[in-house]
């Protein structure tokens, strides 16, 4: 909620006031209008927008929306609230919690052979830096343009996924980096990563010159099935698209980042 | 967010600062210390609650917190406004919208054999005037009650499902019920199933002696590979767990609907 990256800041006041109605009902913040509520006709509007875009997030996050190509127009105010805000960050953690108890319940083997695969984008590092400034996911993707921010490597962690990635590492799981990034973004990629906190991991995969045009879901289960056919178990797998989730050779547990910026299939 | 029926107001203002840094970064708000945002301890907390009880909630209909059997105790109020608010209406019309515009997309063949499954409870009859009158999901699921439940028939449909199964049978789309209840509970169902508006089903499929014990996962599975055994396609699947939808034999598209009530394996 609280941005100090885009020169914003938000200071809340909170008052007590009489429950409205014993009826629930989901109200809408305005804070562009610095009005908060209520009962006229605006907010109203805004309300229903509001509860499109929650219906429409819920549809993206369990991929009921199946392919999509960008947020709808109404919802980039939303996306934008949630993406900067606190839900983003309390979401992602309270997915690294679970990841991290199951992690906890398998436990390792001690051969070595216990495997998390993660992916980088909105997983490991965080492009918000990049989508707040191409309309949090409102315009067509621009490969060229992405790519030049790639090249920069200053994409920061997604907090709960840095924390969740030592906490693997200490508690001895051996760690695979899969990514649709191609094997020409290597050098910025490891050094974004390390800049942005990671190191130590077992291999980083990029996609090769046989893995373009191939969906994300068929590259990344024809990779997990390489690893696997190494002799590693894949004990949990972290991604933000259900195509780094779903396919063939799946973890035995898969961890849903959010994502309400895009979609790739 | 602000919730009016928590008798919580929050008053947002916005202030320009200079950008902190050039360099993109994530800041950590940490409600539960009041530090950031607001000065009255009741409402951060309460703000709190409600920040931990959505991230739940992301975690449950991802599927990534897996198994679970009881709502956290502190997010009885949170379920309750959901489920009985109209977020839980529009998310569940949301997820209607996209099943519906799949199945114009993929069509039927005209040789009536364009399946659509659908599960019952939670999917085309809501038991919600049982949950409220049971925690809304913190009490421990206790079957003989609900069977007791079952057998007054009286579950409303979900009105977003039930738009959703006449428009597919006005498509032309054999519809198959998938339901985890058992044989001896058939007649109720069926009776509650007409008194809710359902008719001219293809096949109620229910747990026979065969399938008790088997996670729903399997059992579901394994029914609709017997109906793909039987020459139809699976369309379409409709379902509020995941274990209605995944397995083998998934339909081509799924659908989950939300349930933050319980979890079936």
């Amino acid at each position: 909620m609280a941005l100090t990256q885009w020169g914003v800041v938000l200071l809340l006041t909170i008052v007590a006031v009489e429950p409205a109605s014993s009826v629930p009902s989901i109200i809408q913040i305005t804070p562009e209008k610095g009005t908060v509520l209520a009962n006229d006709g605006a907010s109203g509007s805004r309300r229903s927008v509001d509860l499109y875009c929650e219906s429409w997030r819920f549809t993206v996050e369990t991929n009921d929306a199946g392919l999509w190509t960008r947020i709808p127009g109404r919802c980039v105010d939303f996306v934008k609230d949630y993406i900067t805000g606190e839900r983003y960050l309390a979401e992602s953690e309270a997915v690294a919690d679970n990841a991290l108890a199951h992690a906890k319940v398998v436990g390792v083997s001690g051969n070595g052979k216990d495997a998390w695969v993660f992916d980088i984008d909105e997983t490991l590092l965080s492009n918000v830096p990049y989508y707040a400034a191409h309309g949090f996911g409102a315009e067509i993707f621009d490969e060229l343009s992405f790519n030049n921010w790639v090249d920069l490597a200053e994409a920061p962690a997604l907090l709960a996924s840095l924390r969740l990635y030592k906490n693997l590492q200490e508690l001895g799981f051996t760690i695979f980096l899969l990514t649709g990034r191609s094997e020409f973004q290597r050098n910025a990629t490891v050094r974004n990563l390390q800049y942005a906190g990671y190191s130590n991991w077992e291999r980083l995969i990029l996609r090769g010159d046989a893995d373009q045009g191939k969906p994300a879901s068929i590259y990344k289960s024809e990779k997990r099935k390489e690893i696997e056919d190494e002799g590693y178990i894949i004990r949990g797998n972290s991604g933000d698209q259900w195509s780094d989730l779903m396919g063939f050779a799946v973890a035995q547990r898969s961890f849903k980042l959010p994502n309400p910026l895009y979609y790739i299939a």
